[in-house]
């Protein structure tokens, strides 16, 4: 087998054998296959596409190249959700103590955030104390023993996808459907868990712009899982404006203690119940999709699932004492900005409110970027509600850095007019 | 700017600017853009094509990666002459010495031939003594001495098309029409001739297999060429077969000598007098096309263009007394190939019949294999030959390898059947 001979099959719109995906990831990540001719392959795909069967051969083939996470010895069904990227997005910090709260295995690996978007172990590393680095036995027995763990990825998960997602990086091949799905599918496939739903955003703070491309993107990964083996569901959810009020790690944290007590924003609220119902059923532990979301609400009131958060801080080394006032966690210093206009907000543009809680800190424009944890910013305002001039649109946590640009950027993000706009956040769903 | 910009605007069907091409062959020359973008960007050409501009600009920033050759010592208009590669091809032996003879400037520089085409230079090489290599200060004055001189490549011509070519083997990306033309008119645009005559092949022999692609290349390549200020003229001629009857370094030596003495096969002299009536008219020694092809004709019977060889190869230390029996350049060993049917010629497949020489020793399958230059084969038949079963239809010369392979391929290579085919040689001409 020839990889020039893949790479002229492929450019010629064939489909590629399970061999032949094998052949080139294999020798891709062992470094026998060089750079230049992935690369020219990448381009290939980008323009002939790959089928179900091909991304899941090649979602498996990148999963091989590394560690996958053995969950067997945790009875029952175990269950993920994985987003692929928005702002303000700490579905996973309720989702997790709530599930668990209602009898859920959720055992969670989980990623730090680049670039605009966050990562739930940067926001758990907020609440002081918190390991995020255990043990995979511990993880565990964890779990075994209060039904949850948020951890970050140990193992070395899918290094072909790492290489690849760098050579992609490079070479114009990021915007690459089947390429995207097998590479978010390579991580999740390696996780271990038996069911999976895909929270898909899409608008301008997400990676696909158009519900089109998002629909095909949760669709592939949808086959790709099932492919798999693991049961499946995508949703499509809007990132026409960030989720909820607050971004930043310790804002977060505390939009999600606020969430856990009954308090949470609508449409954090809303994507959280939706997920959990669906992860309700696959878990077996309710069969009426309708029930199951008013289980969920239950236990977001009833305090069942802030006792399961204040577990989960404490199996993990947290400071549980530290949440009882966690405006406590913020940055002291705070500047408040101000509505230059009067009307109605019609549009919050995500990526520029990403890039403002950037800028301050919050998150990383390189992998080696320090973040500051206590920074970020808290919106008033979402879409529909009305401002006049002069009041406080946003409140911004800050340290020393990027405030003017935070600023100016929140500023331009945010359209105000006449219109009195309704959005839909959850869009569709897809099995 | 940046090269990912660049892959993506071509990924995205855009029209690349002159800038832009410059610089990425400008820093993959340099070694500043590494392999992996510039395999990523040709995949994008492939599918996302280039326009004239784009292969013009392309072609003359690899032209400007290297030397030039500066003809302007040498008053007049200077001539070249390019085959994008046939089986058989000994024109440039024979139209060299012939335009010569008539007044024109032929100041050459040609190649060695790799895989199943050979090389002028290896050519001329199995005439004992003739050298190749010469500077270029005398290869001037052997011009306006004698009208012509024919040497190897000097100096660092196009070093961009050398690295490119390369990645393109290495990445399915050779068969892309403006990466084929602008390689090949970036030598050429070196040359520093002012009128070019470019023979493009088609059929099984040649690499444009169908008369649709050949018409795109030669378009495109005139194109460039008056972009680039020179007069340009494009023949489609066929390679459905080889051209003449032997194929093989001194065995194309021997035949361009018989052609020059008025003895040549009549392919052969079509090809030739054709493209010498182009430069002919283009060089202003004549002004009628018709008049020119008699001119030609006239000057193969008279001894003229013979002359001429006689001094070129005296001018360039060759042996002359050697030519008086071209024979003996030939290797003593030879094997009679008997024809196994009886009827007509109908096919030669002349990729075969050249793989058949190059198996023997005449050829090179890489470029450090060591060229045979008295072996290859003389092909009796031509398509529409009556041939009768046990009749010889080939004589090999031989060394001491290749010799059942050659055979085989030669009596694959010939198809025998019931109808007399004729064929059309010159098959357009693009101006």
């Amino acid at each position: 087998m020839h990889i020039v001979d893949i790479i002229a099959k492929k450019r010629d719109g064939k489909v590629l054998t399970k061999n032949e995906i094998d052949f080139f990831i294999k020798g891709y990540t062992e470094g026998k296959i060089p750079d230049y001719q992935i690369s020219a392959l990448l381009m290939a795909i980008y323009f002939q596409n790959m089928n179900d069967e091909e991304s899941t051969y090649l979602a498996l083939a990148m999963r091989d190249s590394g560690d996958s996470i053995d969950l067997s010895d945790i009875p029952g069904i175990k269950v993920d959700k994985h987003s692929t990227g928005g702002v303000g997005d700490k579905v996973t910090l309720v989702l997790g103590p709530l599930l668990a709260s209602l009898g859920v295995k959720f055992a969670k690996m989980s990623g730090r955030g680049l670039g605009h978007t966050g990562g739930t172990i940067d926001k758990l590393e907020s609440i002081p104390g918190f390991k995020v680095v255990i043990p995979v036995k511990d993880f565990i027995s964890q779990v075994n023993k209060i039904g949850i763990s948020i951890v970050g990825q140990s193992g070395d998960v899918a290094p072909a996808d790492k290489k690849l997602y760098a050579l992609r990086d490079v070479t114009a091949t990021v915007d690459t459907i089947p390429l995207i799905a097998s590479s978010i599918m390579s991580k999740k496939l390696a996780s271990g868990a038996d069911a999976i739903v895909l929270d898909v955003k899409v608008g301008h703070g997400a990676f696909m712009k158009t519900e089109e491309d998002a629909v095909k993107l949760a669709q592939l990964m949808v086959g790709i899982g099932k492919l798999a083996g693991k049961k499946m569901t995508a949703l499509l959810t809007g990132m026409d404006e960030p989720l909820g009020h607050k971004i930043g790690n310790a804002l977060e944290v505390y939009e999600a203690i606020e969430t856990l007590n009954g308090q949470g924003p609508k449409d954090l609220v809303e994507v959280t119940v939706e997920i959990g119902a669906h992860l309700l059923l696959d878990a077996q532990i309710e069969s009426d999709f309708e029930v199951a979301k008013i289980q969920l609400q239950e236990a977001l009131q009833n305090g069942m699932a802030y006792q399961k958060f204040l577990e989960l801080v404490e199996a993990q080394g947290g400071d549980v004492n530290s949440l009882l006032d966690p405006g406590l966690l913020l940055s002291k210093k705070t500047v408040e900005i101000l509505s230059e206009k009067e009307g109605f907000v019609m549009d919050i543009n995500a990526l520029d409110i990403g890039k403002a809680a950037m800028r301050l800190g919050a998150g990383r424009e390189t992998k080696d970027d320090e973040v500051y944890l206590d920074v970020g910013l808290d919106l008033h305002k979402k879409i529909g509600s009305f401002v006049k001039k002069g009041e406080p649109i946003a409140t911004l946590y800050v340290r020393d850095k990027g405030i003017d640009e935070a600023k100016q950027l929140i500023l331009d993000a945010i359209t105000i007019g006449k219109e009195e706009k309704k959005i839909v956040l959850i869009k569709q769903t897809i099995k």
